[in-house]
């Protein structure tokens, strides 16, 4: 299956289909590569991503100041990167700043924004995740305020309930467009799917995607894509072509090559597989709390993968 | 016991004995009512506050934006509270944020930071746990910064282990100076001074107070001190005194002051009493997450305060 080009997307409304939530590579300092970052969303889109996800959990996106990015969206936009290609991921545990990553999102026409709750505090009352949507909604006031609920919990531990997104959902129908849910829980998926006709939900691996489409979920935004995503992307368009049994082949393909880079700490790893390919050491760097795969990891995570059949280990620059 | 004048105080330095981490009082739109912060802290170190933390989990530190807590301490420096009497909560996700909070409280000679760990990432290695703090402290560069660590595993989920402290301390004896430990757990608190006689360790809770007096521990930094200062304040000084059998009793007093608010959602209750205190239902203002007290439990509040013998819900303005 050829790649389609990033200038013969069709722009839709609402998100569908196979998103990479977009690693973002770091300087010896650890500044973003802004170039590097560019190159890498772009490299994603030629090889088939619906679109791409900018500061989602698999780019580091709470290890940045709010400054740091809203510069690198400033600098995709720029270099061309199609703005309702991009998710940008913009909830922050502060108002303000989830308010100034929001509105730049919006002033500059992404396809919607990918919302964490606030989540420093715990056990928040459905009451409290509704005032921390509503504000936001209120504050922006924008009908071209689109927003995606990110539902992450093993690392938020802020779950989205859905006694939350029931009452968001009938104060503000049309700025309520979808959710993620990485709790990779087929159940959790499912019970979305099925309570929320409404929602463009997406679960949050793609060892689910078959499976979710189904269901009625609308694809995948899955870190795995940053690096397997031509696989991933001939899944689903199997799967609208209808050929159920190449889907299931597919579908099998992909959870073994996601099988074996998941036992390894998953934003290191992808960043260390890409640094491979490109033959750059430096991609293997990450912020603090993180820590770069240990060098003997590298070799057995390697052989893991092709293992599985994972066939792009060959530099690609 | 008459309140120590702000002015008289002694300069130490290493943080000891009760200190107030402040809530931040806020107007109707949200943003910090600077002035009603100003008047809350100079109430607390007249109270008998030994100190008082800016930004601890009880200020809603992760509520605000990296400008909004400079602001605020700058104005409470402007308006003559004396840096050798402040902790500031410096702890971000985000390691320029931690970075620009940090400078600030060295470059103003606050007596210490406190520091969450990056809390958004989860099961973080003691490496990534060591990294965090080193890569701050090499970054600062100066020998005036003075680390405590914040330990509240139920909120950050990233627990301060003592591996990662060894390291630290080995690594930066003098910068390392203490630690609060917010995990309202005896075992815990006892095993950090056991462990590290060097570091001030002050349990996170009043109701520990004399427990980790007699074992090392230097005093406590606790939410209830916001309302009930005068009280703990007194037990630390009995305990100073000698007189064990006064402590036990002033002990017992507090901790039941403490068992009547905890029941309730702890910020949101101590803005309430203070409201109700200063006639002011502004001060009842949060931001979400979280959700000010219903109406309903305000007065069952009051009631079970008054009951534990908090004495103290008069008018005081």
């Amino acid at each position: 299956m050829s790649a389609p080009a990033v200038a013969n997307e069709v722009n839709v409304a609402r998100a569908q289909g196979v998103w990479a939530p977009a690693v973002t590579p770091l300087n010896p300092d650890l500044t973003i590569d802004t170039a590097g970052a560019i190159a890498h969303v772009r490299n994603l889109l030629q090889a088939g991503s619906h679109g791409v996800v900018l500061f989602g959990t698999t780019g580091e996106a709470t290890s940045f100041s709010v400054e740091e990015r809203m510069e690198l969206l400033a600098a995709l936009l720029d270099s061309g990167v199609p703005a309702r290609r991009l998710l940008v991921g913009t909830g922050c545990t502060a108002l303000p700043d989830t308010l100034r990553l929001t509105r730049q999102a919006v002033d500059s026409d992404c396809l919607g924004v990918l919302m964490l709750p606030p989540y420093y505090y715990k056990n928040v009352s459905d009451e409290g995740l509704y005032a921390s949507y509503a504000e936001v909604i209120d504050r922006i006031g924008s009908s071209d305020l689109r927003i995606y609920f990110y539902h992450f919990p093993r690392l938020s531990m802020v779950p989205i309930t859905h006694a939350a997104i029931e009452r968001l959902l009938k104060a503000y129908p049309d700025t309520i467009q979808g959710l993620k849910d990485s709790s990779g829980d087929a159940e959790s998926c499912t019970a979305f799917i099925r309570s929320f006709p409404e929602l463009a939900v997406f679960p949050g691996t793609e060892t689910l995607l078959l499976q979710m489409l189904r269901l009625g979920g609308v694809g995948t935004i899955t870190a795995t894509a940053n690096i397997n995503m031509t696989a991933i992307r001939s899944l689903y368009d199997t799967w609208l072509e209808g050929n159920e049994e190449s889907a299931v082949e597919r579908q099998e393909a992909i959870t073994a090559v996601r099988s074996a880079i998941q036992t390894y700490p998953m934003i290191p790893a992808l960043k260390t597989v890409i640094s491979e390919q490109h033959g750059k050491p430096e991609w293997c760097n990450v912020r603090p709390p993180l820590t770069a795969l240990p060098e003997g990891d590298r070799n057995k995570l390697f052989g893991a993968l092709r293992a599985a059949g994972f066939e792009t280990m060959t530099r690609r620059t």
